[in-house]
């Protein structure tokens, strides 16, 4: 009588949702302290003080004008202080027209997805992939989700498998980096790489395939790292981006879509965005937050914490002989798991506390994902648990 | 290429947004204070005091649990204050399972049409009717949308040709009351003649018929009046709310569906209602402004002055001669256009700087939306051109 595909989806949470409801029942009983939950991506630093000085700023103003409704993509000046502080980074010459404001990198690939699909077309993700794509294509957007396996050496692409997957039906490729759950960055030459080959099929095809850069850990990166800006390497670019974890801002739901001029039907492709919001029910981003992701578009909050555990975290499991592609980006270690099925391993692993999320979820069974987006305390004391547990496997 | 209805809804902004653009753009030619913007529905009124003392009290907690995520279907301590408030008010016995934190009455609806529709599954709407409706029916739940037309001596139901539209693929019928964009409030004889057809009907083809109440504006009502509260009087009512217009925060997103108990296949429906929400993109309502909906779900803006605009509006029309059924609630006056075309009125008023909204969008042509969300003294300003408009009629 209901949809049930939306019942089923409501009654079955996302693994990782579900692993971090256990973790806060499992809580109750042995204590906070005593259960390691490395299961969501909740950012465990504070936002800048400069977010909470702009909410104090913003709540002395006009509140019909604060709380009002902004025009459906954004207020104007908002998306222009967004545009402005990515042409000072990344050398661009956006303008608010370029931005569509969105509830989140959720809703900006909703509405990417929304925009783009019709009846038959194929959306690419490569393995590991953000389990949720897979919704937002299918049942969000009435596409088809096509998944290339991992390249589970580097993490990197493995061209062969994604070449063999794109064809006539092809709307776009999805990429995340730094990924979750990997934490690992494409390189230059991967982006490049990339390009290559997606131009060398737009042209074999006879239509652009777009490239939907999903960038909320863009920020997030260590060792100095820079992570090549991709509209640079590929006209046909479409990024999707989030506060949530550069300003620690995940509840409060404020991203983007960004469409640049040089993608092929750009000014379509926007009013496409535009129109998919709208028949999605998003009516606008929400207007505080709109202008206080303006005020502190150039910030970060206090990010060291994550190589502190990151290192902590790689150095620790790799002594006891875990096998891991060490991550330069996001707050996400993706080690193997100590047998072939890890739903089974990351059970086991329950009986330390340790709660760990399978990475079959992610198109990359024989891995786990541990999000150390935690105090690094938390770290030390799980590390001999993770011990222990690699001991049992070699009884 | 893109999804060409995605496109046009893009580009063809719905007629409210555009005529509130050319307002704008109207203003910087001839001043601000010379266009008499009727068009949206933007509260003129700001949000109470409370809401800023909230906002204020949440700034100095800590930021990492104030803007995290919160569970998808919103933190249970702020549902359950909601819920407790409900229960105060209409005597219910609601829990925090009840209710879903949505972004705004726009994202409730999507997620409740989307969590019901089946494929060939229609919901009724009722003219005078909110034009976005249609579009999230079709475009974001893939449901058919099925219109009455209106009973334009009272703006009541005109229960024959709902009848007439009621069969084995209704899925469900959705009612406003405080209605967008008559004003009318439904009698409680019309809420209980609804839900004794409903229930005959249901009966009739051996399954439940929704009654999706989009009641944003239930604490917007004059002269004392009480709005019966629809669950009360049909077990299978959903309530889609929002506090956009009770609190005037229209920006910010925040609303919930209400899944009573009583309702047929509750859970399931609840299930329904957040698997829904996953599929659209939604991953849980701004978190500051759950809170801050807690502490403030109690109260209203000061809503007296849209009385005050009621009044003089709707006196100052009848005596120009204007017919318009008398609005009791919301914020807008639904008169008669003096021509049976109503887009050709509705221009023509542009010639006085008169900003319309014509009533074939909402699907009861020969009217006209006029927005009093404004100050008292707009209208008295703009009555006399309303009376030189009719007297151009007159020639």
């Amino acid at each position: 009588m209901l949809n049930e595909t939306m019942t089923a989806l409501g009654k079955h949470r996302s693994t990782i949702r579900e692993i971090f409801e256990y973790g806060n029942r499992r809580a109750v009983e042995v204590g906070r302290e005593n259960v390691f939950d490395f299961s969501i991506g909740n950012p465990s630093v504070p936002a800048p003080d400069a977010v909470r000085q702009a909410m104090l700023a913003e709540a002395a103003g006009d509140p019909v004008a604060l709380h009002g409704y902004t025009s459906a993509p954004g207020a104007a000046d908002a998306r222009q202080a967004l545009a402005d502080d990515l042409n000072r980074r990344f050398s661009t010459d956006y303008t608010a027209d370029n931005l569509y404001l969105t509830a989140g990198a959720a809703a900006a690939l909703s509405c990417a997805f929304k925009a783009m699909a019709c009846p038959g077309d194929e959306f690419v993700v490569l393995a590991p992939y953000f389990p949720e794509y897979k919704m937002f294509i299918e049942q969000g957007a009435g596409g088809k989700c096509v998944v290339v396996p991992p390249s589970v050496t580097d993490f990197q692409i493995d061209f062969d498998a994604l070449a063999q997957r794109l064809n006539q039906k092809t709307k776009a490729v999805v990429i995340n980096s730094p990924n979750n759950p990997s934490g690992v960055v494409y390189t230059e030459a991967t982006i490049q790489r990339l390009a290559a080959l997606l131009r060398d099929k737009a042209r074999a095809f006879g239509h652009p395939i777009y490239l939907i850069s999903d960038e909320p850990y863009r920020e997030i990166v260590y060792d100095g790292l820079t992570v090549p800006f991709v509209p640079h390497y590929y006209e046909d670019t479409v990024v999707c981006y989030s506060y949530s974890k550069s300003l620690s801002l995940p509840g409060e739901r404020i991203g983007y879509v960004l469409v640049p001029p040089r993608a092929t039907d750009s000014g379509d492709l926007y009013a496409a965005v535009c129109g998919a919001g709208r028949a999605l029910g998003y009516i606008c981003a929400p207007s505080l937050f709109q202008r206080i992701a303006a005020r502190c578009a150039n910030m970060t909050s206090d990010i060291s914490v994550y190589q502190t555990c990151r290192d902590l975290l790689y150095d620790g499991l790799v002594e006891m002989g875990y096998t891991c592609v060490k991550p330069e980006g996001a707050f996400y270690l993706f080690p193997q798991t100590l047998e072939p099925d890890d739903r089974a391993f990351c059970e086991r692993a329950k009986q330390y506390d340790l709660l760990l999320v399978p990475g079959v979820d992610f198109g990359a069974p024989g891995h786990m994902r541990i999000s150390y987006c935690v105090q690094p305390d938390t770290i030390r004391r799980a590390l001999p648990l993770f011990g222990k547990l690699a001991e049992d496997y070699r009884k």
